[in-house]
């Protein structure tokens, strides 16, 4: 498989991922929706429409042309396949379709340098889970103790909580660091001031297909049905102002000041030749409805790097793997719909911070510096225990093929000082 | 003040109250928004077009065509007060504009016998909060103690979490009891089956209208400018499932399954009158980012009915009153945004559970039979712990005006049975 549009070996972005997006042309308000290869991207409205010849059938005349990603999200895995299909049959080097009409080329394709991405979908609800191991232990045992490290209920389900929709961010949107309410254990009464322990979390979060009726959940069998792909997510966490307020109904303002997500959601389709088996789920046995007999991780390569306000270039804090997750995509959707709550195409569930079994792996600055007991070196000489203004924090994420990598781009974000 | 239109004196709709909401008339799919008198319901978008005369001016041509009231919402309280008093000085005995124009009042007066409600807007997240005093210990006096009623930070922050906005539902929807993981004490492991212990969650809520940037939180001064209006909720509980699944990260699950709200969103133009101030904050003081000079809570009656298959009447179990509120709606808002968390209009932010002082004015099942303890009676016999299938849950509120009432309608839902 090669396009004609050539693609350095090194690129997230070659014709075996073909993950789709929303954008813009700098010069322009048009809102474009559309697939990315190497450093294009291209406007699938285009190629949909009448002008484009129609080239996905009449029925998808105007699916890309609404600004956003949920219509096409809500047509199921047919169409997805389908139109995926076409567009790499389009892109290939011996397609001369698109390869030999400029006028064509012109109107579909821009240099990504030339765009401004905006985010894929409207999200109707976004839900953020807690399915890493790793990083569940992690927590635990800081703050219960090694041998209270997860909760009863940890490995029977997807413990996960209801998150703010209004506040997921694309990538590059800058941060500012929260205020609000914190409380040492020495102290008497809650002090208003800005954030003193800000984290990343690092996370992958998926796109829900078609939804399901209220009432009606979705069950395991059926659950690839209704996932579209997945982004890499920074779950930007406040765990001071969580401390003290998520006793008992759960994060709050800890969390629903920002949630960044990459720009380009890759398909299931193209993640499905990296598909990988997680841990065994049989001690304690979960219960059938939550049991699957598919692989339900992925091998995808994890990175996060911090670059301060004095650094000159970003620096590696942690390199883990999608794969060390406990409970899967599957698990969570069918979970969070068990009880018959409804989905709608573009809902957002996050994963959960990942960690994996090594210090050097831990998704979040919490574990990294063990609650701020062992912090890390820069090569500037700088250290950090928690994240500080002017930092930079990017996550990239990437399967490795054979000569090829299918990636995710990343998820940036700098934080601001506090306002108050 | 009087109208034209005939409204009886027990009516929680007279001319003094003009709630917004959005319907169609039975024999029509178009969607139609506006405000209630009486027995009929009034669609602004007719007035407010060129059609009907532009009755609004110009700037609001289209605002009542949307299908939704969110546009309306964005406008901000001179908007609303300049609809609000323009409507209510067409209704009036005296206005010959709609009294007289047979053929005007035909295209935007409808029967609401002859009408279908639809959800008032687009909620693009809903939140739900915890702010009553009474409900709060007796929830704690149950699982803790009454030594340890209060959790430290209750009287410092209106605890909150966000909830589901997918499955917020119009009052008449019926809820399928949910299944789920549940465990007994008692039990190794936890077992999936039908929730056994359903409840009802006696609540109001306020829609936001304006909202606020990304990183710049609503001060209290200000918070007034960005509420709407109220509407009375029923907040579906599911303890069973909700004790297995809530530590750490908060309720799930067990409240995702629907959320009931009535049809007619009561402005806080037309609750002002009825301004009560709320319980003293002083010990502990809150901090001043939650100071109100203001009073902060509404004279409104809160009844709550159950009928049983088998009753020939619904009966009341609770009455109580939303003035009982520890924080206040502002409060509520003002500490949402405080970490920088962005508001839209149409959001939805639900007061919490609504428990008065007395075993009479409790606002959930759990706290009227004492957690099963203290089952209710019926005049045919019957007892309710929780909720039966077959139970219809009603809920009304309504402020007592002189010779008038300005009301809510009410919220009812029936429960059926769980699908396994
Ligand atoms: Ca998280
Ligand atoms: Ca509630
Ligand atoms: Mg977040
Ligand atoms: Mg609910
Ligand atoms: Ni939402």
């Amino acid at each position: 498989m090669s396009s004609f549009i050539p693609v350095d070996p090194d690129s997230h972005f070659p014709i075996q991922n073909i993950p789709f997006g929303v954008f813009r042309r700098n010069n322009e308000d048009k809102v474009r929706t559309g697939v990315r290869i190497g450093d294009f991207a291209l406007d699938l409205g285009v190629l949909a429409s009448k002008e484009g010849g129609l080239l996905f059938g009449s029925e998808f005349e105007h699916v890309f042309s609404q600004g956003s990603l949920n219509a096409f999200m809500g047509l199921g895995k047919a169409a997805w396949k389908h139109v995926r299909d076409t567009t790499i049959a389009l892109l290939d080097t011996n397609n001369t379709v698109l390869r030999d009409n400029a006028e064509l080329r012109q109107k579909a394709f821009s240099q990504v340098s030339e765009v401004t991405m905006l985010l894929p979908a409207v999200i109707g609800d976004y839900t953020d889970f807690y399915s890493s191991r790793h990083h569940a232990e992690n927590v635990g045992e800081m703050f219960r103790g090694k041998d209270n490290k997860l909760m009863p209920n940890w490995l029977h389900l997807p413990v996960g909580y209801h998150g703010r929709s209004s506040s997921v961010v694309l990538s590059g949107t800058p941060i500012v660091r929260p205020s609000g309410q914190t409380k040492q254990d020495d102290e008497e009464a809650p002090k208003f001031t800005p954030c003193k322990l800000l984290d990343f979390e690092l996370e992958m979060a998926f796109f829900v297909g078609p939804g399901n009726e209220l009432g009606s959940p979705i069950s395991i069998d059926k659950a690839d049905d209704h996932i579209f792909g997945m982004v890499v997510m920074n779950d930007w966490s406040a765990r001071d102002i969580q401390k003290w307020e998520y006793v008992p109904l759960g994060p709050f303002g800890a969390k629903n000041f920002g949630t960044s997500i990459s720009a380009w959601v890759v398909t299931m389709m193209a993640l499905e030749p990296f598909a990988s088996q997680g841990p065994s789920q049989a001690d304690p046995p979960v219960l059938p409805y939550l049991q699957d007999s598919k692989p339900g991780n992925y091998d995808i390569h994890l990175e996060v790097t911090i670059q301060g306000a004095n650094m000159t270039a970003p620096h590696p804090v942690s390199r883990t793997n999608f794969k060390e997750m406990y409970w899967s995509n599957r698990q969570q959707l069918v979970h969070h719909t068990v009880t018959g709550c409804n989905m709608r195409p573009g809902d957002l569930l996050g994963s959960g911070t990942i960690s994996g079994p090594t210090p050097d792996s831990f998704g979040s600055m919490l574990e990294l510096s063990w609650k701020g007991t062992k912090p890390i070196a820069f090569p500037n000489g700088e250290v950090r225990r928690f994240l500080q203004d002017g930092d930079t924090i990017t996550m990239t994420g990437f399967c490795q093929g054979n000569g090829f990598k299918v990636g995710f781009g990343g998820v940036s974000g700098k934080i601001l000082p506090a306002k108050i």
